[in-house]
């Protein structure tokens, strides 16, 4: 009775299972780009499949209009030219209704083995995806790899391990007697049915489109609901990539492949999706992107439970450290990883006004703002070097940003167009670092500066920097706060201001941990306790919404002895 | 280091967990007001407090304004009389953050183990809280007793069981340990931290304030939130010893009791809930009422996650029948308990026009209504029995929708006011059954008709019963579905209609189990997956969102043995 994808991967399951409750370090996924694990061709071939992509139409066998959009850019300075199938949303509604019952009815056994059947073929096409993100996200090319391909893969992993810990739970029927004193007891037989929420909408981002995309969208296959793939304009193809994989795999099974589809659109396309998002059949809405948009999912779209990601403000908290080039060194590091574009990198330093105490002595506030500058200067010294970790700027919106924040206050550091030796035309800089007071510059540090802009923020006291943290974690989200301390009293306070704002501590990161960085199946990623994100990735919370369960009960004969006293053999 | 309180209910627990997964009968709960169980004063007690207790003013050592409320009127013919502290939401409010951060910090334990005493200090208290039941929701005594005694404390107690199910799940604390190749691994210490997510808001109904109540309560409480717990006004009395008992219950486990305050309010406290319900403070709310306030507060309390059950419309299909008397008799049951005032009891009753097949032989349409009526008529004959079945009629609204259902169509039973032996001004009623034909009436059908009124509509074949019955469910909501039929086929299709409808089904009922009865532990009430409510109780998704988890990482010595290749002993 087992589903035979659901017994093909039942011990990646098993394994995943006892990861998210022991939330040790676990992944099925190398992370590294070994030609022994994914094959040694597989780096040239993934390369020559992009490059063929470029300039054509993307295969899908989904309804389309017979017409074509994609506009995407790469960072690295070249237009895409790939056209998507058009579709019209009311088309792939009525394509996903279709294809709903049966795939409603293969039970939870066929949603699971076939979510872990995708993920292993996503795993196989990781340099496929790798080079896809690369040019849509402009990630370095092992960031793009390992974020975009095992990681993301990981993220779904566990959104599958979740959804079935979830599902598991409920048992598929069960016998209820109650006892009535003398009289023979009722007895009833009872079924439980999992009712899938019916038709899901993933919204992707254009930084990490896999990686915030997956989990939404596997929580949802793995609960037996429908999906509708819709991807940012800028970063198509490897949610385009991962959706003709998931019909084949669909197909493959014996189902209506129409259960996840692709919804591709160019720029501008946000009074379609609003359209979109209120439509009665969409029940759930998965989104990774700006607070404005976030904020009218959820204020309009009452109709759907809405998993938001959104803006926030991730903040440092200096106050001692151990070892302050170390600290300087490991902060510059998250600066630059993919120039600030990670919705969990740093954005506002504290430092005391009075500086910080070290073994080594006492630094001035100036004195850490310059290891700081140090740091950047090294990671960014050598183009070569530099383009692997800075990858390249998204969009224009936020190389325009950067030019705006230039002018917000003092300059530690500014950023610089690097020129890229593969890709002359790619748009690279280095992170931009500011100097602020918190005496005044409040308003100026309070909101997100999306990009490589962070600002090192001058406070009277570490008590006032965690005041500052947990009060604008609470107020406008958050979703990473890391301290540098040398005082256990100090790391509790911390540890209070994270749960006062809602968001995940990092205490001490000199080595080779950044902050940026959120390990899938330990690392809860966001709360949904700031205004930053309104669920984790991933909890049961994220899971428990997306089915319901329907049951039925029925008379049956009572189990216990029901032998009227006095009755004879 | 265990809460005391958790150890001495912990084997209560242990059952409930038990239960909640096996989802057979279980309660520790003694659901009849026996003397043995109860105390052979008990009841005598309990009916000289209530009576105590009418014309005065209700003693609650919570932050008030000095001032008085309260206007309930019992069903059974007398006003209450009952003043309670007039409290102001904003006070209430900063009492509740006020004792918000002890009552977090105490941890899971600690919440759970006062849930549970708290539950089984209201179980000593079944017999007062009956009679506060039987005074304001016009419940016959009997069921105010269990209904509003043990198999509320039932419904509470799987909430918390859901609650620990949920909070042991999360780790207090993990090592984390990645392989880094030939260089030491990178480890972490991490603690995940229950972080509740505020300030909760319990809004309770006039017809069940405890069994209705109690889920959301003990929910959020299990989960250490702070509740304002805001009853009908119509029905206080019972919300009001239950806060009482709570804080008891807080105070003497070292709380500060405002963790659990009583917002008493008068009719028309509509303006100052809307206020209240879209504070930032408030992050949760239960809601059990109107479909027009419920969906008021899904549209608006945006801040909070929002959980209601609302309106709908119960039905029953008759396609065919084992027994066509007993059938009868289990659905006039079900009519004129509690006079139709349950949110569970049935509305339309499809008969298809050419009559059923039974074992006895065909039976027209007509002759099935008519073993409906006789079974009625025999119910309510004896006034002496009939009120204990029939209770009163909760408010005059509804005496006054009666009135205006009687000219909707053919009456096939009029509803008739019956002398309580009691009490003589009670507000006794017998069901109005009028007749329909689904050709035409659709409109009069399609919508709740909150009493004792319900309609036998004649639908041209079973297949279109089951047409009307998911569609009806799906679009206007419903809790309860229920099927007679003595052909497999016809019972999957109903199972097919109550997936579709998102509707908890109950198959072939003729003997002592009704369809407006759901068993804690194991039947699920609502689904979540029709517009009667956007929750179950009790499931994980019930439960999931009450809190989050805020965690922590920082860097530890690895476990495993990390010596460099080379290196000498």
């Amino acid at each position: 009775m087992t589903h035979p994808l659901f017994a093909k991967h039942e011990d990646t399951l098993e394994h995943a299972l006892a990861a998210i409750e022991a939330r040790g370090y676990w992944s099925p996924f190398t992370e590294m780009p070994s030609p022994k694990v994914y094959g040694e061709s597989a780096n040239a071939n993934a390369e020559a499949t992009f490059k063929a992509q470029l300039n054509r139409t993307f295969e899908l066998d989904q309804p389309s209009t017979g017409e074509t959009v994609g506009a995407e850019l790469s960072p690295y300075g070249f237009a895409l030219g790939i056209r998507y199938p058009k579709a019209d949303p009311d088309t792939l509604i009525a394509a996903a209704k279709a294809a709903e019952p049966a795939w409603r009815e293969a039970g939870r056994e066929a949603w699971i083995g076939v979510s872990l059947e995708i993920l292993a073929r996503l795993n196989q096409a990781s340099f496929e995806i790798a080079y896809s993100v690369m040019h849509t996200t402009g990630q370095a090319f092992m960031m793009a790899f390992q974020a975009g391909g095992p990681h993301a893969q990981d993220r779904a992993l566990e959104a599958v391990a979740y959804a079935w810990n979830e599902l598991r739970r409920v048992p598929a029927e069960a016998h209820w007697e109650k006892p009535q004193g003398k009289n023979p007891p009722l007895a009833m037989h009872k079924r439980y049915t999992i009712a899938p929420r019916g038709l899901a909408l993933v919204l992707g981002c254009c930084t990490f489109p896999t990686w915030n995309g997956y989990p939404g969208l596997f929580a949802d296959l793995a609960t037996g609901n429908a999906v509708i793939v819709k991807p940012h304009p800028g970063a198509i193809l490897p949610l385009a990539i991962t959706v003709r994989i998931a019909r084949d795999v669909l197909r493959d099974a014996g189902f209506d492949p129409n259960v996840v589809t692709l919804l591709a659109t160019e720029p501008d396309d946000g009074e379609l999706v609003r359209r979109l998002a209120v439509r009665p059949e969409i029940k759930l809405i998965d989104f990774t992107g700006s607070t404005e948009n976030g904020n009218w999912l959820e204020r309009n779209a009452h109709q759907a439970h809405v998993f938001t990601e959104k803006a926030g403000v991730n903040q440092i908290v200096v106050d001692s450290v151990d070892d302050l080039k170390a600290a300087a060194r490991n902060i510059a590091f998250s600066l630059a990883l993919y120039s600030g574009q990670m919705c969990t990198a740093p954005q506002n330093i504290y430092v005391p006004r009075k500086g910080v105490h070290t073994p080594e002595g006492h630094f001035s506030f100036e004195e850490v703002a310059q290891a700081l500058i140090t740091a950047v200067e090294k990671l960014v010294a050598d183009p070569t070097r530099a383009v692997e970790l800075l990858g390249a700027i998204q969009n224009d919106g936020i190389d325009r940003r950067i030019d705006e924040a230039r002018s917000l206050g003092p300059i530690l550091i500014d950023s610089i167009a690097i020129d890229h030796p593969l890709f002359p035309q790619a748009r690279v800089r280095t992170p931009l670092i500011l100097k602020f007071d918190a005496a005044h510059d409040l308003p100026k540090f309070s909101g997100e500066w999306f990009g490589p802009i962070s600002f090192v923020v001058a406070t009277d006291s570490t008590e006032q920097s965690l005041e500052l943290a947990g009060s604008i974690a609470e107020k406008h989200g958050a979703l990473t706060l890391s301290v540098y301390s040398t005082d256990a009293a100090i790391i509790e306070a911390a540890h209070e201001a994270s749960v006062r704002g809602g968001v995940a501590l990092s205490i001490n990161l000199t080595g080779g941990v950044f902050v940026n960085q959120s390990a899938a199946f330990s690392d809860f990623h966001g709360t949904g306790a700031n205004p930053a994100a309104n669920a984790a990735l991933t909890d049961a919370a994220f899971i428990a919404n997306r089915f319901r369960i329907i049951q039925s009960r029925v008379h049956v004969a009572p189990l216990a002895a029901t032998a009227p006293v006095g009755q004879t053999a």
